[in-house]
């Protein structure tokens, strides 16, 4: 059996999304730009998909920008709140420290450009808290950039709450939400949001294509130049084809949101039932304040990077941590600010679903997490250690 | 009958590159980062693609970025070089009048932050000289960007020479080939090329899609920040359906470039001889140094938009400047870098084919301008005055 629970990582471009995107390749192929009717045709898809977008999170479709994806989104919704800070001589930048990278990434660029960062530590249940904002606002405070849902272990933030500390003290409101936006409902207006970044294959839209909303008092600075293409602040040919299937499959998901969600509560709910019943196992983040499809388990006495090889091997696909820094040894950032030891964090599974995901595959996992890891410890010096009391279980 | 005639806009996705891209979105839709079978196999396309562009360029592998298109890839490259410059002190950049907004916004952006700029003036033929940029060079200059083949009037810059020059000086040399690639032979080794975007979609490949090429001495500093996919230098999950669509495509453009020239060539001067027969008509730029497929007039007491709009109801989609600046009112920056006086720029009009274009779309055009100049300057009170002899005919 072949189950694909990597869905934080990327998720299959749905139906829809693909049959929105197939005619863009060779017949609706013009430049949005021109003038001409091939053109023009372009430029009514673009209105179109950027409608759906701003409907869906309830903006306006001006305040809806078009990136290559949600790093980009990130990182110029970040320097554009900056830029506008540092006109205003404000020079300090709240964040946490279990943002994806693209956002710790920019805030450390910023940071030698002599920005200030605060970056909040993450408790235990890996939910913070609008007090710990509001305790690290200063007066030079220019924004707040805490991400809507965690992609490792998909924890969901207070961000209604946080945008109302923000919003009192008047300072700029930045979530990511590459891994809500279409599993979450979002109101930008609701929650008092001033930036959001999404990225559209998370939601079984296409690669390549990302939003960036941003409140029509936030000028944008920007990333990339070129032509007057998205008013002059993300210039290059707009990705038609991708525009228009992340359009269709943002308004697919947020249709059936409700619905995918019944559907994943439970597989999620049974993975961290039998998954924890494994001896020294333990979950990552708060059981309940999480996103529907995400599963992050630490196991002691095993390396990840083996545990994801040999549920390859039986047709599993899953991941240990975030795909972006995969390639690196060092254990996750996001289980470290958890609180996670080192050697737990290397221990790490990180199933996610989606709405393709199924009762029986959930019953495939079950069946086969358990014999893989009772192979690995018993391969495992360190379990042995741990085994005969030679060393303390940490979990 | 329809005939596209703005491929330097925008072109169609071959059959080729789009059979590249369909099982990329549903199939071997997998996150190239990640360890698990689906994501490797993504990774092995990602590796695929990337030896495509760096054979057919003559460059490494590991030389080659893919970002999100051409403008991205001129950002990237221009800040590159610069801060490479920046940390010997050197802060000294030569490029041309008639460059993209990708490659002149971005010296905007470095002039502010304190680098000095020379822009090269565009000889009438439209053929920047290496004399020019040699005569430019100063002890702090650190890069030289010359496109390869300027967008609007295809003319083709004497990119060895130039290479040669700057190899000799010991300064960096970029190359804008975002209209030549899969149109003229590029060999970064031979052309002492250090820096070169590209573009997909502009030789029937996928939006979305572009590369940078940096020889290995060249550091990237990073446009967008986040994971550590494309050596940390491009983070965001790569798009492996529009990467493996444009190495397809380009594959396709190298493997068939003589022909598609051989086809191109006369129907393109035969375009140039029918069109300059009309009175008081130009080329723009020198009629053989130019791209296959470029044909780019001036045509007295007539305004372009007029003409395009006309063009179009009669089935024929044509550009009077390059798609990114279509918005604006201003006319060509490059037709004025020319020597085009203002009234005349404004009445130019750009051919551009591919070589899906053929003979009969070619006499179809021929037999349909001269009518709809006539009915323009027909209607022009600025035609009359010039018929009268009120004001001085400029070409």
């Amino acid at each position: 059996m072949n189950v694909y629970a990597d869905n934080a990582a990327t998720t299959a471009v749905s139906k829809t999304a693909l049959a929105a995107m197939l005619p863009c390749f060779q017949e609706t192929y013009g430049n949005p730009s021109s003038l001409h009717s091939p053109g023009q045709r372009a430029e009514e898809l673009l209105s179109e998909a950027r409608a759906v977008f701003a409907k869906n999170l309830n903006a306006n479709p001006r305040e809806i920008t078009f990136t290559s994806g949600g790093s980009e989104a990130d990182t110029q919704a970040l320097r554009s709140a900056a830029a506008l800070g540092a006109r205003k001589g404000k020079r300090h930048i709240i964040s946490t420290k279990f943002e994806h990278h693209a956002v710790l990434h920019t805030l450390d660029a910023l940071a030698k450009e002599g920005f200030s960062i605060t970056l909040l530590d993450i408790p235990p249940d890996g939910v913070v808290t609008p007090e710990q904002v509001r305790a690290a606002l200063r007066p030079d405070t220019c924004l707040v950039s805490v991400m809507f849902a965690n992609n490792e272990i998909g924890t969901i933030q207070p961000i209604p709450e946080i945008g109302a500390v923000c919003r009192e003290a008047g300072v700029l409101f930045h979530t990511d939400a590459v891994q809500a936006a279409g599993h979450l409902p979002i109101d930008v207006e609701a929650m008092q949001i001033d930036l959001l970044s999404l990225s559209a294959h998370k939601f079984h839209g296409p690669k390549g294509a990302g939003v960036l909303y941003a409140r029509r008092n936030v000028p944008l600075v920007n990333v990339v130049y070129g032509g007057g293409q998205e008013h002059g602040k993300r210039p290059g040919t707009e990705n038609i084809p991708a525009i228009c299937g992340a359009a269709a499959a943002f308004q697919e998901a947020c249709a059936n949101m409700e619905q995918n969600a019944a559907h994943l509560r439970p597989l999620r709910d049974r993975l961290i039932a039998g998954l924890t019943a494994i001896p020294h196992s333990a979950l990552n983040g708060d059981a309940l304040r999480r996103l529907p499809g995400n599963v992050n388990l630490c196991f002691e006495g095993i390396e990840g990077e083996s545990l994801l090889l040999l549920l390859d091997s039986k047709g599993i696909a899953a991941s240990s941590g975030s795909a972006c820094t995969s390639g690196s040894l060092d254990p996750s950032h996001v289980l470290l600010a958890l609180g996670r030891p080192h050697e737990v964090a290397h221990g790490s599974l990180r199933l996610s679903l989606s709405a393709y995901n199924t009762a029986e595959e959930v019953d495939y996992i079950l069946d086969v997490v358990p014999g893989i890891l009772s192979y690995l410890r018993e391969m495992s010096p360190v379990w042995d250690e741990l085994e005969k009391g030679q060393r303390p279980h940490l979990i």
